[in-house]
């Protein structure tokens, strides 16, 4: 049966934390954007490296907190069936020398996409939000990948 | 070694129609959202099903023409590789009985999820684009899932 289901906030957290590869939504110069990312979650953040000079770096880089969209899920085709996490929030560089190194050591962002990604991009969900589609399965016992360290 | 290649336009719209689940991201009255839906594409339109007074339903049936982003990507893990198209245009409602009964006999957008769909929402792209990440493999040739019919 089909049916559709909330997913608490420690299981949002466990599945975001997770996560390898999610998409960020954000307004750039010329509108909409949706951008597949590497990113990590230390405490409360979601951390994305990209270029300078990237649209991300010049809506972090902006100073005026603008809100993006941070989104990661699982897709089953076969059963029709998944979950998917949204976390919303201001973005900012982390520019801190100290912080992006504390992040080097404990978590990076490892980038699957070439190119010097110098800038940190730090959002700090403000919410964090999930749901599941179908019953009998958990998505976070039933993960294929997950990232590990 | 790490490489990232644009992918021309017949490949953008082949992967693009082959897609069950893509992302959609606007910009509500509460902020931006990414949420994962079922569509379908037809002619040069991305078609979702979503419920009247959703999020969604409601930019698409305010006549202003908000653009919207529309991503669909395939993801390997193993290999850390993958694609992502990317289309972005104006949506509104299809509300034209006879283009929603055609669109039912060619090529209806299927939901996973639960609920009365009965608004159908049209993107119809002005712009799309995409890329792949890696060298000596193809996301036309190797793809895991496709839509059939």
């Amino acid at each position: 049966m089909r049916s559709e289901t909330e997913l608490d906030a420690e299981d949002c957290r466990t599945l975001l934390e997770r996560g390898v590869v999610g998409r960020i939504a954000f307004w750039a110069e010329d509108g909409p954007r949706i951008h597949p990312v590497n990113y990590s979650v230390l405490d409360d953040a979601v951390l994305v490296r990209t270029k300078p000079a990237s649209a991300l770096a010049r809506i972090a880089q902006g100073g005026s907190g603008a809100t993006v969209a941070f989104q990661v899920d699982g897709l089953d085709h076969a059963d029709q069936r998944g979950w998917s996490v949204l976390a919303r929030g201001p973005v900012d560089e982390l520019s801190d020398a100290e912080a992006v190194a504390a992040l080097e050591r404990v978590r990076p962002p490892r980038a699957w996409a070439p190119g010097e990604r110098t800038v940190v991009v730090r959002m700090c969900w403000t919410e964090l939000t999930g749901r599941r589609l179908g019953t009998g399965w958990d998505p976070v016992r039933d993960q294929d990948y997950r990232r590990l360290r």
